[in-house]
């Protein structure tokens, strides 16, 4: 009994992985965390926290990502439900992009690590030159 | 005048971005913010916010890391002061690896964006099934 309580103690992931309790390659949110935080996830869904965006504007304001990768990436995160995909019957075909209620969530926190990098950025240049 | 002015105006990474504003290929931050969101980098600086490791106990908490892809992570966050790797001269050889302040602000981030997304997880399992 003592063990079954250990085992459904609620605890955080974080909490937990510090602890080395969890077996991480079993985790289902792991492929979540690991599509936010792809090198364009993390762009992506930051562009988005600030408006509506078309595919051709988003490839324009990330820089550097092909069409390929932004497709692939926006597909990763539409199918976890944190990017919502709008195409207007239109001619051209008009497709906007936007963060659904759970997308703004997870953006709020890749924001925040961003800025945190941001504002620590002299400190971490200090200390390449001091190391 | 206007345009210097708007160009100076001191705002954060993420406001840039959103507005399309910062050409990320030439930020410096994007290297390290590449660095602290690769998949081992996340799952590195969680473990790490729990206690100093030794290698061989990181290999194990992280599960699933080659000894290459671990030696290569601890190298990066290094070079940028996150981590810090002590070594005792004793035979054999001792070695372990903490956080610094910086690996600690930096990894505050990540653990609050990982429980963020083990919190909405129910959500977008449900957002999953419905689309």
């Amino acid at each position: 009994m003592a063990t079954q309580a250990k085992l459904i103690e609620p605890d955080s992931f974080s909490a937990q992985l510090r602890r080395g309790e969890l077996v991480l390659t079993d985790c289902p949110c792991r492929e979540v965390l690991k599509d936010v935080t792809s090198p364009w996830g993390v762009l992506l869904l930051i562009v988005l926290m600030g408006d509506v965006r078309r595919f051709s504007e988003l490839r324009r304001m990330i820089g550097g990502v092909s069409e390929k990768m932004l497709s692939q990436t926006l597909k990763r995160l539409e199918g976890h439900g944190l990017v919502h995909r709008k195409s207007y019957e239109t001619v051209p075909p008009h497709v906007e992009y936007s963060l659904t209620p759970l997308g703004r969530t997870v953006g709020e926190k890749i924001e925040a690590l961003a800025d945190c990098i941001d504002t620590i950025f002299p400190d971490i240049l200090a200390a390449k030159h001091s190391g």
